[in-house]
């Protein structure tokens, strides 16, 4: 096709998580590549009850369409999960989207021209860098460390580059599980205000902590009207009912709301107001409870075996909630290479690759640590380690041979 | 917001029917304005038996995110609903998307680069207008009369305006409801083949034919990869579950499947099955039958009551299927002004102005009979032909002032 998006597009790989989740439903693999949550913790019997009150009570309505903006009630609950999140927000400021993803595309449709820069934290989420590149986003990556972006660096990249906005994953990063701290998070927001720069604050997983302290939202601080604030329900309920919400300043939301009712008019009428009743009708909390207690024991096993099977030229990030650790292999690994190896003893994770705006960082890997009970984490990494350990051994016959 | 976005799309009005839909919840109003199915027809009984299964039987796969594509099961039932229609379809033709509305703002995101020309019908569907817009899309006016759009008319609009597609709604069209014969389709189709001409076909209303006999998709004619065809559960089923489908030439289907990626992932997991089961164990082509009989009974007394109320100096269309007619006023009436002294009576509809790429057209009005049962369409026709007539007896007194 001879559009712009199709030369764009056209050369983008597909996904290589989507194509290996096609590999995954394979019985016998042992994945920590999609960033799938736990299927067994799904609530599926409060989801279906609270799917018979709905369709018992209100059946034709929760069939028929609705308003772009999202099923009142739903808006009132998201509203009151944001007060509970340290962000003042009426129920007016919320608008539902099907999931976090129609968030990122919707954002980069109103936010973006073609050549606009984006900053992102290097990695940063694949699936953003997507949507952003379907507007034919720029990609400037903010220099990362192990407590997040470091926004001393801002000023100057905001100076050089005039960003449309900064996009950022402060809670257990995707994919490096990294969390920005309290303080980085107050000097990022003074640095926001001080230049005007809008900032994209998406946090799927910030619920999901099993260690450590809950670290106020950046959108907590928007005294200025700069943050727009994306979520979901995908990692605490279920991601097949493709429920999100934003919360944005008041002219962007307005542009926000244009631009979905022109996307897919509103979100599933049905989803929304299952999960208005599940919010309503069950111990919601109690459920993130469990799955908090749970991620947190995969994460220590997974770790365990890291620490128990790999080389010691390896190392990896200790995220304190969410769904993801990273892996850092010595210098001259290729992370492609060992996916194919992994692969043929049926263990699967994500290459760094896809998660740099510029196909950089060849040694880096994704572990999702939620999907696979502790048992298969054990069995999974002591195949993977076997990999990772013939690959550094490899690589060094291969540099003595040189 | 400084971008090309917000200045396109801040400038257009917010939809006149999304506004008025907002105002129909008030319960003494009689609307014939939304394009909404009737509530009272949905199978819900149904799809609870339906969703009870689908959450028992596979609850944590019903819940977990699922392939862009769509549930393989669902692509291969509406594979065979287009066999029904006359399209040869291999499941893998499927595209699920998030309602038919997804489909136009994916098709603009994948075939139209700013300026580019898109040829409609004039009036069309205002939200695919609302869509094609969001990327600066030329419209173009095909001509049009009481068959549908005259294909002779293209060789000279395709030669000098190099559009990108051709956007069609054949059957009972929105908002007119006129039908394009079997005949003009098959020349439309020389047409397009001899020039190769992208044509996207938009069938939300064809199996809701209450009247005269079905004629064949122009999908059902594409020997040459030149169609993209759009359907949905919406009209058939119910519009809440947001499902819909695409079903096109195969370099297209590959980038719109790229960009729904990036736009939501995919269709709610839990809505997909939930069609699914629908179609597979209820009798849904009984319940299309119902909702056909229902519809033609209402769009009877809606057509008895124009013209046993309205001056003969207004004429309506004549459909014989769908959801819309389309009344055409004397000269000199400005329908947004009836409207108001309409919504004062308490009865409603939507200008003709929104459906006309241009704005242009103030004398018509778009009245859904699918909605309003017999006696409120009696009730309501009632009141909007008295505004309909003072607003004539008005124009020629101020004809005769001036």
């Amino acid at each position: 096709m001879n559009t712009k998006f199709a030369r764009r597009m056209g050369n983008v790989r597909p996904s290589t998580i989507r194509e290996i989740l096609k590999v995954t439903e394979q019985p016998d693999i042992i994945s920590f590549a999609g960033g799938l949550p736990a299927p067994e913790l799904f609530p599926v019997a409060d989801i279906l009850t609270a799917t018979e009150r709905v369709l018992r009570e209100t059946g034709p309505s929760a069939l028929q369409y609705g308003p772009t903006e999202g099923f009142a009630p739903l808006r009132e609950a998201f509203a009151g999960e944001m007060r509970k999140r340290g962000v003042e927000c009426s129920t007016e400021e919320i608008l539902v989207t099907t999931g976090s993803q129609q968030s990122l595309d919707l954002v980069g449709k109103v936010f973006l021209d073609p050549g606009d820069c984006v900053l992102t934290e290097s990695p940063t989420y694949l699936a953003a860098i997507q949507a952003f590149q379907a507007y034919e986003a720029r990609f400037v990556a903010v220099p990362t460390d192990e407590y997040g972006l470091i926004p001393e660096a801002l000023p100057e990249l905001i100076e050089r580059e005039r960003p449309k906005f900064l996009y950022t994953i402060p809670n257990f990063q995707n994919p490096t599980g990294v969390t920005l701290t309290a303080e980085r998070r107050r000097t990022l927001y003074s640095i926001a205000a001080r230049y005007g720069l809008n900032v994209v604050e998406d946090d799927p997983y910030g619920t999901l902590r099993y260690a450590g302290t809950a670290i106020p939202a950046i959108k907590s601080l928007d005294t200025d009207g700069l943050v727009t604030y994306l979520s979901t329900v995908s990692k605490t309920i279920a991601p097949g009912l493709r429920t999100g919400w934003t919360v944005a300043p008041k002219e962007v939301r307005r542009y926000l709301t244009i631009a979905k009712q022109a996307a897919d008019l509103h979100t599933s009428s049905l989803d929304q107001r299952i999960v208005h009743r599940y919010l309503s009708d069950f111990d919601s909390e109690g459920h993130i409870e469990r799955i908090r207690q749970s991620y947190g024991e995969r994460f220590s096993t997974m770790d365990a075996c890291l620490t128990e099977n790999l080389s010691s030229e390896f190392t990896w990030t200790h995220p304190e909630g969410g769904m993801f650790l990273w892996v850092t292999c010595p210098v001259g690994v290729d992370t492609n290479e060992l996916m194919r190896k992994a692969l043929e003893r049926k263990v699967l994770f994500v290459p760094g690759r896809d998660f740099f705006p510029d196909a950089s960082g060849l040694r880096f890997m994704r572990l999702n640590f939620s999907n696979a009970s502790s048992e298969k984490i054990r069995e999974g990494i002591g195949r993977l380690a076997e990999v990772c350990n013939a690959a550094i051994g490899e690589e060094k016959e291969s540099a003595v041979r040189v």
